[in-house]
């Protein structure tokens, strides 16, 4: 496997492997990978020649009172989980390398960057669009793949390579949990066993949310109340928001209309750390 | 020549260029073509393969109460200057396919952008610095050549290419003057008879401003008392600014070093006309 540190030689590498006629995706990571990256990796194996992994943790998109310096790097591991997935190149830049005078540019998207995330950690989407494009305008690959867990930032970078029309694709993939519901993410690795036993609930209020669906739920309400009921029946949960959306725009209308692509977003803090999960729905007909 | 309306068909074309192993430019403008925008195809040209004229009357860089829907378009005439000076391809792309869903993504510069022009006119490098992202995504050229009369516009632009890592060199060639000094401008043809006259106020502020160096000023506010001085004397000129200032920071100190690069930046209005200028120049020695 083939380990590159800057944008220049990531570019050269890249635009060899056009000029070969190969076709090249990249998975753009913050490492400490886990199942759910290395589904991502397989998927984009499976239709490109060249995987890119980018293992980069962007100190932009953290905010000042978050877990930037702690969140977990272990470059070996990640090594190993790349190279038994099946990518082909590892792009680990430094900061320096990716912002070398300071970061004084920045990419920001109205409309869907606003509200849930958007509202409880202010500039974090502007830093996630901002390196997402550096690292895109790097690799320049012919597509990028995202894991659904982070499904806000999904439809923000969807936005931001479509309005400045970066010649990428961008394919987002399933959630892969535990056996438990539990979504992969390496902030887990935070949690104690007792924490890590409570965050079931987040997977649990998804699955609550989808009862009331399938029962007929139609009012933002009655899908929310089902949510927070399973998420407030566990101690030490403190829920940001649970909340049904529009799965397109986010918007939270009242009464979702029958055949309605929705989302339910749920973030929660358990002590310090902080989780995140999401389910898609279409909202049923009505009886 | 040929003639591109859509983000796909440039970019296939400027692939199809590559992989054909020749060397693309672009020079992108608004349009209403003068001999600056023709001197920087001719040269632009001079270095390169095929040279794309950008033509687009970019919306999001004007103000509420500016001059956009007045802004001169004449696409014919347009056409037979970048003939005479050698281009091989114009982009002239609508509104709707530069920004299909409205404009909900946007590219800030901190620093650079903020003094003088940014100051005067709010948004305005956030809507130059998106617009020419987005052309240099579609165009992806080699290198994309600007004028210098819009210097902070320069300083903006390289700031945003170099921050993002977009791959096209950024080239800055020198302001064409009419025979009296006038910076060559679409917004020229604004100018009444009277105006015109008077408009050559601004090369003579910026060559008093050379003439206060070379007797040795090395003070901001000697320097730019020389340039209000003439600026005063013209009836009917309202000053919005005229400062000598880093050429590489725009930072404004009291005091400039010696050997220290600076830049003379003169916006003024003439009427409902808005017009600008600069001068670079290098700091003497105390004697």
């Amino acid at each position: 496997m083939k380990i590159i540190k800057t944008v220049e030689e990531m570019r050269q590498y890249s635009r060899q492997c056009r000029q070969r006629g190969l076709r090249l995706a990249c998975v753009p990571t913050m490492g400490y990978l886990h199942e759910g990256h290395a589904s991502l990796i397989s998927a984009a194996r499976h239709s490109h020649d060249e995987v890119v992994t980018s293992i980069f943790v962007n100190p932009t998109q953290f905010g000042p009172h978050e877990d930037f310096e702690r969140y977990p790097r272990d470059f070996d591991r990640d090594h190993r989980v790349v190279d038994q997935a099946g990518g082909t190149v590892i792009f680990a830049p430094s900061v320096d390398e990716m912002y070398p005078l300071g970061a004084s540019t920045s990419i920001a998207v109205r409309g869907v960057s606003e509200p849930f995330e958007g509202a409880f950690r202010p500039g974090h989407f502007t830093g996630v669009a901002t390196i997402v494009a550096r690292l895109l305008l790097a690799i320049e690959p012919d597509a990028a793949f995202f894991g659904a867990k982070d499904f806000q930032q999904t439809l923000v970078i969807r936005r931001m390579v479509h309005d400045l029309g970066i010649a990428s694709d961008v394919i987002v993939l399933s959630t892969i949990r535990e056996a438990d519901g539990l979504a992969k993410s390496s902030r887990n690795v935070y949690l104690t066993a007792d924490q890590r036993h409570r965050a079931t609930a987040l997977y649990r209020a998804l699955r609550a949310a989808e009862d009331a669906i399938h029962d007929g739920a139609y009012q933002k309400q009655i899908i929310d109340n089902a949510m927070h009921d399973v998420l407030r029946s566990v101690d030490g949960i403190e829920i940001d928001y649970a909340s049904a959306a529009d799965a397109s725009t986010l918007a939270t209308p009242d009464i979702f209309e029958a055949g309605a692509r929705i989302v339910c977003l749920i973030a929660v803090r358990l002590g310090s750390t902080r989780l995140i999960d999401n389910m898609e729905f279409t909202i049923g007909m009505k009886a």
